[in-house]
C-alpha cells in the first residue's frame, strides 16, 4: 500500500480553499507533515505509540510542513504544465520558488567549474595520463587531480580512515592555520558528511542524560533543537537582540543559565551559528570574546557553526572563534571548543556533496577517541565529499589555467548574493508591517512581519502557529515558499518568516513584489 | 596538544616485545583503543565519565583494536621504507595486508570504467554536448549520464528530497519488482549514506527505551551490536549453526525470544544477514521462510540486511526477504520488513561512495514519516552515492558501446572471487586446529581457531580475548590483518577469525602461507 509521506498537498491546499470558500476568509486547516497511523496499524509490531518517542516528538521545519505542501503544489504545477493546453492551473504563478533552503544550485547558481573538473578526474583516473585529456579539462584540474589521487591510495571507491583522509584533514588544518594565524593539528580533524553529521556526532557524546542542557540561540538552525530531543537533552533557549542586528545579549544568556540551573538542568553546552542563520548577522569580534569568557566561566562546552563563513556581506569581518580563543592567551589554552564547517554554503554552494568538517579543539582525548569510535561504526564520510572540502579550500592560484575563469565564477556568485542582500533587505523594510535587520552574512533575510490580531484569531482556531498560517497562505497565492520562524524559535509574541535570496535576482525582485501584494491584501483581509 | 588517537601502536608492540623478551613468550599486553583522560581532563567540561556512556560502552571492532594497531605497522614500515638505506625493517614482512574489512578497491580491485565515466560526466554536465567528449567517454555513458541529470533538476550539487532522488527511487523499485517478481513502491525506499547510515534511522526508530530487544545473529556484523547499545536497547543473541554451514537454528531462535521475554525485554525486531557476515553462508529459501514465519508469530519487525545479494559464490540462488514474504500470500501482506543495500559490496564495491538504500514494506505510515523527519533532520544521503546506487541496478545491455568492457570487469572480478571462496576454504581446512565452513556468499571467511590451553590462559593474564591475542600475534608476526572472532559474537569456548579474500590471489595465497606457519609456531610455543 503506498504511504502517504507528504501531506497530501492537495489536500491541505483543498481544505484551504474550502475552508475559505465557506468562510470568505483564508482559514487554513491543519495539513499534517506526519501521516497518521490508521486502522490496520494497531496490529503492527511498531506503531507510533510505541515507537521510540523522541523521534515522534522532534521537529524539523526546514523541511516541514510549508515545504512539503509547496512540493505538493510543484507537483501539480507540473503536472498540468505537462498536459498542456487540457488545462489551464487556477493559480497566478506557474512555478514554486522554493526560498525555505540554502539549496543554492537548486535555484540556479552554476557549480564552479574548476572542482568539478577535479572531482571528475579522481572518480576516472585513467584519463589523468590520457595525452586527449587535455582538451577537455584544464591543466591545473588535472595536475590537482593527480594530486589528490595521491591521497587516497585505493582512490575514492575506498572507504577512507573514519576520521577522514589524513592529507586532507592536513590540509584542513594548514587552511585554519592559515585563516587564524595559530595552529591547528589533522588530528582533532574530522571529514563528516556535511556540518550535520559532525553536530550530530558531538551532540551525541555530550548529552549524557536528560539532564543535560544545551544552550541554543533563539532563533536557531533546527537542526540543533531537533537532535537535542532526539537525543532526550534539555534546550536552553538565549535570545538574540533582533533591534540590535540580532547582536548576543550577556546578561539574558546569564539568566538562561542561571534558570536552567535553577530548574535542575545541568548546562553542559553552547552553540553559536556565526554568520547567524536564520538571522543574517555577523557576530562583533566583543560579542564572540564575551562568549567564550561567558563559557569557560559557566563550564560550557562551545559549538561553533561558521559554515556560513565565507558569506559576508558587510563590512565587518568574519572571525572564527578558534582565534577568538587563541586570542585569549594560555588561560583558554584549555578551552574546549568544536567548530563545524561544510561545502554547502559559501560560494561553492555544493550541497548534494554533503562534505563538512568539524576541528575539536581542547577536548579530552578520551571524549575525541569515543567520538572516533561513532564515526568509525559508519564507516566514514563520503569520499567525494571529503574531497570538495580539500578543493574548497585550496582555490586555484594566480598564474593556474583555471584561475581567471575560476574567479570570474566565484565572484560573480558573490557579487549578485552582495546585491540581492541589500536589495532583500531594502525591499522588506519598505513594506508597511515588515521590518527586516541588515542582512550582514549567511543566505537569509529573517524579517519581522506583524500581523493583525484577526490573523492570529483565525491561525489559533485553525490550530496553527501564526506565522505557519501567514506562510501557507503566502504560497498558496504566491508560490513563494518560505519557513515560518517558529521553526527556527522567536521571542513570544513575535513573528517572523526565514527566506533565502539565492534565486537569480530577476525572479526574486518579482517574488518580492508578490510578497508585498499579498501582504498587504493579508492585513486587509484581517483588520 | 595532539591527542592520540590510535592506541599508540609503536607503544602496543614495544610492549609485545618487551614482555616477550623478557619472559620468551608473546604475552601481548593490553593496549588500549580508547585514548585515556589525563591529569588535565578533570578540569574540563566533558569527559569520559561524564559523556554519553552509551557512546563509551559501545564497541565497533571491525576498526577497532587489532586493525588499529596494524595502521601503526603499516605507518612504521612506510617510514621505514622512507628512509630506505638507513635502516630495514627488523619485520619479516614489508606491508600490512589488510583482511579486516569489506574494502575492495583499497586492496586492488579496480573500480568498473562504465560507472566511473558516468558518475564523473554527471558532475561535468557542460561535457555532455561537447562533440569531443566522446573521445574519452563512451557514447552509452554520455547517454546515461544525460539521463541521470534529467532525474535531478539542479545536478549533483543540491540537496534532493531527503528520501533521495525521486527517479532513481522509481528505479530501485523496478529493481525489485524485477528480481522479485512482486510490486515495490518508490515511496516505501529511502536512498542513504550506505546501508549503515539506513540501519540507524530504523533502529533509532525502533528501539523506545531499555526494555526494547533486538534479536541478532551470533555472529553478527558489529554496527547492530554497537547501535543498539547507542541507542540504550537490548541485544538478543541468536546463535547460528555453525557445523551446518552457519544456518538457522529455529528452536534455538525461540528459546532466545522467550528467555529475554522472560527476563523482562520486550523483543520488537529481528536482524539477518544473508548472505552471512562474518560467516560467509548463504540461507536457504526454507531457513528464510521458516524465519517470516517465526518473525510473524513473535510480533517481531524483521530487518534483512542483504547488501551481500549478488555475491554468491555457491549453487544456493540468492532469495530476497521481500519475494519470500510476499511468497507467502495474503496472511503476509501487512508484515513488516525493512530490507537494505549497498553499493560498497557486489562486484562494484564502491565503498567510498557511502551509496547504499532501504525499502520499507508493511510498515506504518505514521512510523514511515517519522523516520522520513529524521532523514530530513540530516537533509539527504550524497548524491554521488544515490548515482551509484541507480548504476548498479542499471547495467549497460547487451549491444551497448560499453557492455563488453563492462561485462569482462565484472566477470573477472566475480570469477576471482569466487576462486579465492574456494581456495581460502581449501587452505584454512588444511591447517590443523582450523576449521572453516563452506564460504558460499559476502566476502569473508570465518575460520574456528583451536586454541592450546596455555594460550587462553596467557590471553587472560594480558586481560585480553584469546582470539584477540591470537589475531594480534598473528599481526604482529606476519603483518596479516584479520578481526577476532569477539567482535562478532560467537558461541562460549569457541574462537575465530574474520579474514575478507579481497586482496590479490598471489598476494593472499603466499599470506594464508604465512598464517599456516603463524599458526603452527604459535601452537607449538603453547603446547
Amino acid at each position: 500500500m503506498p504511504t502517504e509521506l507528504t501531506p497530501t498537498p492537495t489536500m491541505a491546499m483543498k481544505f484551504l480553499k474550502k475552508t475559505r470558500s465557506s468562510a470568505g476568509s483564508p482559514i487554513v486547516g491543519s495539513p499534517v507533515l506526519v501521516a497518521q497511523d490508521d486502522a490496520t496499524s494497531q496490529n503492527k509490531v511498531l506503531r507510533v505509540d510505541n515507537m521510540n518517542q523522541a523521534v515522534v516528538t522532534m521537529q524539523y521545519d526546514v523541511r516541514g510542513l510549508v515545504p512539503s505542501v509547496a512540493e505538493g503544489i510543484s507537483k501539480e504545477l507540473k503536472e498540468v504544465k505537462e498536459r498542456s493546453t487540457e488545462g489551464e492551473s487556477n493559480r497566478s504563478y506557474d512555478k514554486v520558488l522554493f526560498c525555505n533552503i540554502g539549496n543554492p544550485q537548486s535555484v540556479g547558481q552554476k557549480p564552479i567549474s574548476f572542482f568539478r573538473e577535479v572531482i571528475a578526474l579522481t572518480d576516472c583516473p585513467w584519463l589523468l595520463d590520457d595525452p586527449r585529456t587535455p582538451e577537455l579539462f584544464a591543466r591545473d584540474a588535472i595536475e590537482r587531480a593527480r594530486e589528490l589521487r595521491g591521497y587516497m591510495s585505493g582512490g575514492t571507491g575506498c572507504y577512507s580512515h573514519s576520521m577522514g583522509v589524513a592529507s586532507i584533514r592536513e590540509r584542513v588544518a594548514e587552511f585554519i592555520e592559515h585563516r587564524d594565524g595559530y595552529p591547528s593539528d589533522p588530528n582533532s580533524i574530522f571529514l563528516t558528511n556535511g556540518a550535520s553529521a559532525a553536530i550530530q556526532m558531538v551532540l551525541t557524546a555530550l548529552i549524557s542524560g536528560p539532564q543535560d542542557g544545551i544552550l541554543i540561540p533563539i532563533p536557531q538552525y533546527p537542526i540543533y533543537s531537533a537532535l537535542i530531543a532526539l537525543l532526550r537533552g534539555e534546550r536552553i533557549g538565549y535570545e538574540l537582540v533582533e533591534e540590535k542586528g540580532w547582536c548576543l545579549d550577556m546578561e539574558g544568556m546569564k539568566r538562561s543559565v542561571d534558570q536552567a540551573r535553577a530548574d535542575g538542568i545541568v548546562p553542559k553546552g553552547l552553540v553559536v551559528i556565526n554568520p547567524g542563520n536564520p538571522v543574517g548577522s555577523v557576530l562583533s569580534y566583543e560579542d564572540l570574546t564575551q562568549l567564550v569568557i561567558f563559557c569557560k566561566k559557566e563550564g560550557l562546552m562551545l559549538m561553533a557553526d561558521e559554515v556560513y563563513q565565507e558569506n559576508i556581506y558587510c563590512d565587518k569581518p568574519f572571525h572564527s572563534l578558534k582565534k577568538v580563543v587563541r586570542d585569549l592567551g594560555p588561560d583558554f589554552n584549555d578551552f574546549e571548543l568544536v567548530s563545524f564547517h561544510s561545502t554547502s554554503k559559501g560560494m561553492i554552494g555544493e550541497c548534494g556533496r554533503r562534505g563538512g568538517y568539524m576541528e575539536m579543539v581542547g577536548v579530552c582525548p578520551g571524549v575525541q577517541s569515543h567520538v572516533l569510535k561513532l564515526a568509525s561504526s559508519q564507516l566514514c564520510s563520503n569520499l567525494n565529499g571529503q574531497l570538495m572540502v580539500d578543493l574548497m579550500l585550496n582555490e586555484p592560484h594566480a598564474g593556474e589555467e583555471s584561475y581567471e575563469k575560476f574567479k570570474g565564477e566565484k565572484d560573480s556568485i558573490y557579487n549578485a548574493l552582495l546585491r540581492k542582500s541589500k536589495m532583500v533587505h531594502r525591499k522588506l523594510n519598505s513594506i508597511p508591517g515588515v521590518s527586516c535587520q541588515e542582512v550582514e552574512g549567511a543566505m537569509y533575510a529573517f524579517p519581522k512581519i506583524e500581523l493583525p490580531a484577526a490573523a492570529v484569531e483565525a491561525a489559533e482556531e485553525a490550530g496553527q502557529e501564526a506565522d505557519t498560517f501567514y506562510a501557507l497562505s503566502l504560497l498558496e497565492e504566491t508560490g513563494l515558499c518560505v519557513v515560518p520562524g517558529n521553526g527556527f524559535g522567536q521571542k513570544e509574541g513575535t513573528y517572523h518568516i526565514r527566506l533565502t535570496f539565492l534565486p537569480d535576482e530577476e525572479e526574486l525582485t518579482r517574488a518580492l513584489d508578490r510578497f508585498e501584494a499579498h501582504h498587504h491584501a493579508f492585513v486587509a483581509e484581517f483588520s
